[in-house]
């Protein structure tokens, strides 16, 4: 896929092609946010299959607010799956920089230290959106048609799967960044993320297995 | 997206606005196979990006063969994304039978719970071939190259969602079914398979964490 190819006229096929294509990108990061894209259609999807059914009268209002939280999430996470690959190649780019002279490797480094800086913005933007959706997923949960449960609980577990690609794709370009200061504030920021992630995960999968158990 | 239509046609975008649709197909058994062949594509990438390179000389027999399994989990899980759900309406169909003679009602019964035994099918697919992928990305972690640590941590984060979302669609069509003896069978096969998966998934993350602070 060129990254540059608006994101609608790329078929499933081809963009399977192209993570498995020997290319840096898309990869890694921009699945872990086509990840939070679907878990952000699964909620819409719960609060579709919910909003003027029989039992969810008067709940409108609070559905839809859910909704468009969830399809505002999707078409942000869907912007970042480009949006990672473009900042990837960016670190690709400064890589590539010549290297001759002293001056040149001065800058080239700089470059290479900026750039992968920049890279760690959408994987962290994906965790941060993803970490949303989760939330969005128990309230999916809670408030949504029971006969959906399934449909909220692959949302959650894909949530938590950006989260975790996210988090991974941040990692990798802080292991290269010469910046310490930087990187344990960021570390910090995604160990908190992290934990959040993972007790609203856990508290969603128990109420999941709850409610199936009680059908 | 119409589930006849070739899986070819269906651009992202459009996958992505079917999910959030007010229908029950396709949901999150076929989000579950897809997170499966994301991360089928995620191995083919880490290997396509270490046959050839400086390192990994008179290893491509071991290596294509890891890329020619994820291939065809890939596209065996990609054809698990409308197979699962035509089993649904089936499933959905087997509903609308009429049901006003004594005979109707006995047959219209018999049809849904044979319609829920093979609904189970597909997502049981998707646990199944994900596991297989979860094996592939591990042997991606241990003998592919380097630099793509963060896409293998990401196919096995994506496995193992989508042996998760394959679980939980088994589970939701077993609720409604009589026959408790097959219930029962297929509950004991998924925790082993839930089991083993669980396992190989921390044995995965520890090592790329392992090898991220070794950068």
């Amino acid at each position: 896929m060129s990254t540059e190819a608006p994101q609608e006229a790329v078929t499933l096929a081809q963009f399977l092609d192209s993570i498995a294509a020997p290319s840096a990108t898309p990869g890694g990061g921009s699945v872990s946010a086509l990840a939070g894209s679907l878990a952000a259609a699964l909620v819409e999807m719960v609060i579709n299959l919910t909003v003027g059914k029989k039992g969810f009268e008067g709940k409108e209002p609070e559905l839809q607010k859910i909704r468009e939280e969830a399809h505002s999430c999707r078409e942000a996470l869907t912007a970042t799956i480009v949006q990672d690959s473009l900042a990837y190649q960016t670190v690709m780019n400064a890589f590539l920089l010549p290297r001759k002279t002293e001056d040149e490797k001065s800058k080239r480094k700089e470059e290479i230290q900026q750039a992968l800086k920049k890279a760690a913005d959408p994987p962290l933007f994906t965790t941060v959106t993803s970490l949303k959706v989760m939330k969005l997923c128990q309230e999916a949960v809670e408030k949504g048609n029971p006969r959906t449960i399934s449909d909220a609980a692959v949302g959650a577990l894909l949530a938590d799967a950006a989260m975790g690609g996210g988090i991974f794709n941040v990692l990798i370009n802080l292991s290269a960044l010469e910046d310490q200061h930087f990187a344990e504030r960021m570390k910090k920021e995604l160990r908190r993320l992290e934990a959040e992630g993972a007790t609203m995960k856990n508290i969603i999968l128990a109420r999941i297995q709850e409610k199936i158990n009680c059908r």
